[in-house]
């Protein structure tokens, strides 16, 4: 039978909770007496169908239906779960479950989104208490998995249900086991936020330069392991105990302008080796600096890929590392055009091997689609003539797994033209470490207009000058392999 | 020529500028009294070697040369830059400065990795205090790009040249305008700290727990846009001056135990308002957003395929979504093994798409290969029988491009055995949208022993699962496109 969601506010986190919920198959009723709420729920919506399905293997259930409701009593009544994000003032959120309850099962769950008030505070004037918790979501709710859930003595018992609920549309609860102002995350948040105002304030940076010493640096850290496990590492051989023991006396600096710090003693510092231990024990110090060096250069390579914030840095890098013109980029650059062309130099990447510990079988054609995009460069197709409106497609593909590659090893593609006439455009490459021919992949491009997605001819300068390099290429016969069908030989 | 950097001080944040300097093609001389030290470099440039090429799409330097020397003074005697990354305390970081200074060429960069002094603190008794620069590293220094670079009226004049060598071993400088305890980011990670500090010893939660509300919401806002473009995105279309007016009121309130904050007077609202529209006005907040969603969907796919943090979470949501068998895992979940079997149902992730706007070459061969090891599961090759020591490598792939597909977009693959005789697996995966025939996959597999890497038998239940489904596979016919050559008709 498919759940039914109330979604009590429905601005940017509102909006957030109903797109989880709608896309694991949830139905969804938006109370909201904004009359932008359809709208601005709507472009929600499209950001999460843009990007939620595709976080899985699998697909997701066919989308609830989404109903946007006159009045609470109508978008409460036949609810499972009752999600309130309206402003945070108490007094308001009271009066509403005040409504809420008037009119919901008792049965329901009502989960406030509330960022600071206590669940105690919310129960306050309830007619029913017990159904009252706090599930504080993060921005953006249709992505990130964390949920905070605190609860009180009054619904301890309901933790088990709300962790099921929310497990089953992908989100993480962490139950908050003592309530607190803030909860956890926000009193993170709200210290680094109050720093970061000091820091305009006085002139020391600008908010980009603070975005910049996060992203940089810690924030690719805290993506992965977060502050203990990252310490842990930190501590070295030694361990949790003594990074303690070494950077405890740096908290009676002057660092921040925020200066009451625990004692750090005997009991305080057991407890959190003891606590690391049991997070991160099952892993030695070498273990962890591996896993979080694969983290990270997976990351940082996603957001190369999109020429973002770490990742725009190692494009750079890559620029200067290019101008030591190890791999040409235009015909020029080629010393001998009767030669293979070396269209690809580079190192495997740890986020390229899989469970087999060698290279994937996909990363071999994402090497040689990388070698076609260079030997495209060198004949012409640069990224200004492809802004123009023309490009090459692949159409087709074989490629040979001759030896196996590891994580580390330099390998490089070399590059034969067995035809560049008309729309054509007939590539073999080989994939060398060192001299052991690892793949070879040969592939059939057709030229299109961007526009029409048809084939079309190329400008008259690329054809030109792939059937120059074609003509050049001839000499070199017909690589062994090339024009063969999978299984025959 | 070859640049020279010394390492004074060879412990993990020594060894990570070891580690850099070296691999971007500088000599490098350690000195570091610890009789370990040369082991500890070693296992530093170990995890550097495997983790740090493969950022890059271009080869790197050929390494430099590493040498351990005895003195202080034989390391730096010829060095163009002097990293010091001794113990935090500014009696003995001075002392050193004063024997790098008595053999060092006075035109030599002297740089501290100092974590808490300010660079006048450093310059203090020094015989050319204008040599001595802060430039500060997070660990690990071979990976992360931030260094806070920090210096005085004295040399303010070196930044540039500074700036350029850190660019040229692939760094980020963030020049910090006012030299400040604890410069920026580590101002914090203090706050954070002394924060996490009170949580644990007040019984709230544990280093795990802390991690956990870290690393499953900011910190994967954090690694890409940091506090500000992020707050941007949640002030909404209303803007940064929105935000900070709706949440500036919460800083009054008691959520740390750390209390001064600035006054928010008009001047500092302007400020954050228009340093941000500087930082990222280029950007509508609906742009902003979608940037920030693919930036999550790319590292979160990168944890996933880790199975690691955030990564874990999807792959757990994975296993709930597949109970609904919508894709089989064994033989006996066919329906009709008479038919191709479908072993791929998903949306295409917004990071398979490329430049031209539709799902990458190599992504298809992604597909596949899933398509591949879901085949292999439901004929018993699982990964208890991987981990005893069997499993198919791929030889040879034959992909045709029938059509394009783009991100979010729900695509299946149908599997047919054309042969699974002896060691072969020879398959033809077909990939839809809805009725639309996107690409064909011809693969040829091989069974190997993975301890000797050769082709050997595979077990007997799964050589009698893979027959008995190539003859129910045989009255389909041969598949149009199968065992066709490129360029081939």
């Amino acid at each position: 039978m498919t759940q039914v969601a109330a979604i009590i506010g429905g601005g940017v986190i509102g909006g957030g909770w109903a797109a989880r919920f709608l896309l694991n198959g949830w139905d969804v009723r938006v109370f909201d007496p904004d009359p932008q709420a359809q709208r601005k729920i709507g472009e929600v919506l499209d950001n999460a169908r843009a990007s939620l399905p595709g976080l899985y293997d699998m697909p997701m259930p066919a989308e609830g239906t989404l109903t946007f409701c006159e009045t609470m009593s109508e978008a409460v009544s036949d609810a499972h779960w009752i999600q309130e994000s309206v402003p945070e003032r108490l007094e308001l959120k009271r009066k509403v479950y005040q409504t809420i309850q008037a009119h919901c099962s008792p049965d329901a769950i009502i989960a406030s989104s509330t960022s600071g008030f206590k669940p105690s505070e919310l129960q306050g004037c309830a007619t029913r208490p017990e159904q009252i918790v706090v599930c504080h979501p993060f921005n953006p709710v249709y992505l990130l998995p964390l949920i905070e859930v605190v609860t009180t003595e009054l619904n301890a018992d309901l933790v088990e249900i709300v962790e099921g609920d929310l497990r089953a549309i992908g989100m993480f609860p962490l139950v908050v086991k003592k309530e607190i102002d803030a909860h956890i995350a926000d009193r993170f948040l709200e210290a680094v936020w109050r720093e970061a105002l000091w820091l305009i304030n006085d002139g020391i940076a600008t908010t980009e330069e603070i975005d910049e010493a996060i992203r940089m640096g810690f924030g690719l850290r805290w993506a992965q392991m977060g502050l203990f496990e990252t310490y842990r590492i930190a501590g070295g051989e030694a361990g949790m105990r003594h990074f303690i023991e070494q950077f405890g006396p740096a908290l009676e600096w002057p660092w921040t302008k925020l200066m009451d710090v625990p004692e750090l003693t005997d009991d305080l510092i057991d407890a959190i080796a003891s606590q690391s231990d049991a997070q991160s024990g099952r892993y030695s110090i070498r273990e962890l600096e591996r896993h979080r060096d694969a983290n990270l250069v997976g990351m940082m390579r996603s957001l190369k890929a999109r020429n973002w914030g770490a990742g725009a840095v190692l494009n750079t890098h890559d620029l200067s590392l290019n101008q030591r013109a190890i791999v040409p980029e235009r015909l020029e650059d080629v010393a001998d055009i009767s030669q293979p062309i070396k269209t690809i130099d580079r190192a495997v990447p740890i986020d390229w091997t899989d469970y087999n510990g060698h290279m994937n079988e996909a990363r071999y054609l994402q090497a040689f689609g990388d070698a076609t995009d260079r030997l495209m460069l060198i004949v012409g197709c640069t990224p200004d003539y492809i802004a123009s409106g023309g490009s090459y497609f692949t159409a087709e593909t074989h490629i040979r797994h001759l030896d196996e590659v590891h994580a580390g090893a330099r390998i490089r593609v070399e590059t034969q033209v067995l035809n560049g006439e008309g729309k054509k455009m007939h590539l073999f490459h080989a994939m060398y470490e060192g001299d052991r021919l690892l793949a070879t992949g040969e592939h059939m491009l057709i030229h299109v207009s961007l526009e029409t997605r048809r084939a079309s001819d190329p400008a008259p300068q690329i054809a030109e000058a792939l059937t120059r390099v074609a003509a050049a290429h001839e000499g070199l016969g017909r690589p062994e392999g090339a024009g063969s069908a999978v299984g025959v030989r």
